[in-house]
């Protein structure tokens, strides 16, 4: 293991997605941990951590992504919540959604509002960012 | 038709595409002409002129969903376009497409690269924005 | 808004939809209502209500469509129960789902089947359409 | 091989596909010969040939299908001209495309408005169709 | 009804499936019966059966398949459990999943990694294959 | 960058892609720099250096999603070349793209098959493995 990017990484992932990503990572454990350490060195390590793009940029554009993919509804609620955490509003998620009607039709966009709603309607967990 | 829609979608079409976005409507007179009509009301005349989420995070967006999808090469191209007329740096461009690797595959970020490189390397067309 | 269109939308959403349609626009009134005017503007008011192609048939290439694509069930299960409230057959629906297993693979029917098995065994709403 | 699935098979690619049917089964020949068989077979043999959904319907359903898709192009441009082959008219093809906008987003609608064209305005082989 | 292609289709899915395949037949006869037959003719009867690809890569190639495309969550389920009733290891599954990561993004293996917990965790029903 | 990961990635690539792999690599210097690395290291340094699946299970495992997915090209001709050079027969390649029919529909078969005759009628580059 390289504990620089896995360090790095488990910093990053805790500030992008709080408890829930501990939570992808603990998950992992019994079936594939080798996948869990990839997931946290790579993504987050790697991606999340390069300068020339910030943390609302890069959720944004991972919301519209799994938004207009439509296949991974796990995964957009947990970069719904994510967005929020690093500071995207709620109105431009819902935002970006819309905006998916474009270019992936209406159905994504109106799965992708279902969730959103339903990340909007949770008890937030601890707040991962003041503000 | 609706005159105001698609006079304030022409507007935003030609800040946010330019010639590029000219010819696409222009390209539809043969063969859809209500097609383009609606293209320039609906995304343009409602969607991009929607407060609520800038033209730079709308083309990050996008740029985005179509690098995941992977099945819409020439609309891709487009946007690459866009986000630069409307201010997005390459810098951010290319990060977004790499942080696509992590949520689409390493073949949805690389064919995005390839389609920003030719971007990139194209001649500019008359800039549509300064700076 | 644009009176027309919307009210040209909501007679044509009421005339394939029904209530489960009418429910879609209310759903959305908490999260995204402009979304909701935009549905029932631009695919109802715009696209279903243009002359050139009947509503079966439209309604047939949207389950076409959405079982090929896989990705969005609740839109699919509406489909089928628009595509019944607006004249095309249950066989007709099997046999379009059925033929998709050519085109996006047999997963891909198979998941349609088990769509209009659920529709088909639902205690019918108000039937929107006479026969 | 199973003459009587394979007979009708041929008879139903040669009506639905014309000159371009024999085509892709001979350009089979050289890599997988069976899967020209199964081709024949399978798809144009049994589904196709079934009573309960006409040509015209099934190739409505194709044209929706892939378009939507979008990861198909060359079987797109086939299946549109089928589509004409069994008496769909320009205009319900041309229809049936717009309308995946709503479905499937407007680059799916604009790609596959372009192979519409592209189709339109080759020079007809022999008509395969009276009428 | 091909009795041929049908006796060896049902005798390969036993093999391959199990209980899991006699359980989807049965559960088409209400609503498309032909499509039963098609099911056990085409994939089993032609293409499992087979020469030239032994049944354990077949069962890799589909784990594969079904884990990127993200669409067919529960075919990809029946197909985990026919892997292992094939000869694949527990080992070999995840490693097939884990690769999908670098091919169709962390989604969509996350996703598989959860339904080969799912199957690996369910009491085994009859094995189908001693060892 | 890592340079034990990395070393292991260059040398992994050279076995697996032979100089096209080099040739993805050498591309990406002018667009994106780290992505060469991170290609290099997390796909083939992690991913394809891990025991519990050789590399021609891998391979298939790769040609499988590609052909399925339908909307990487490029990516695909690289990979029955890698297929290939690993070991993996001309008539298992066929066989694995074949059963894709089922599960994402034969025009992903179809294209896939065309992209073998592509590579096996391509004059080989030096051959990566002996036999």
């Amino acid at each position: 293991m390289n504990s620089t990017r896995y360090q790095r990484g488990m910093a990053k992932l805790r500030e992008i997605d709080g408890e829930a990503g501990e939570h992808v990572v603990a998950s992992l454990a019994d079936i594939a941990p080798d996948f869990a350490q990839y997931l946290v060195e790579f993504p987050f390590g790697d991606i999340y951590s390069r300068p020339g793009l910030d943390l609302q940029h890069r959720e944004m554009a991972v919301v519209a992504a799994l938004t207009a993919m439509g296949n991974a509804a796990p995964q957009l609620r947990v970069h719904i919540q994510a967005a929020l955490n690093v500071g995207v509003s709620r109105q431009q998620i819902v935002e970006i959604i819309m905006q998916m009607a474009v270019y992936a039709g209406f159905p994504a966009a109106l799965n992708g509002l279902a969730a959103a709603r339903e990340v909007f309607h949770q008890p937030p967990a601890q707040p991962m960012m003041p503000g």
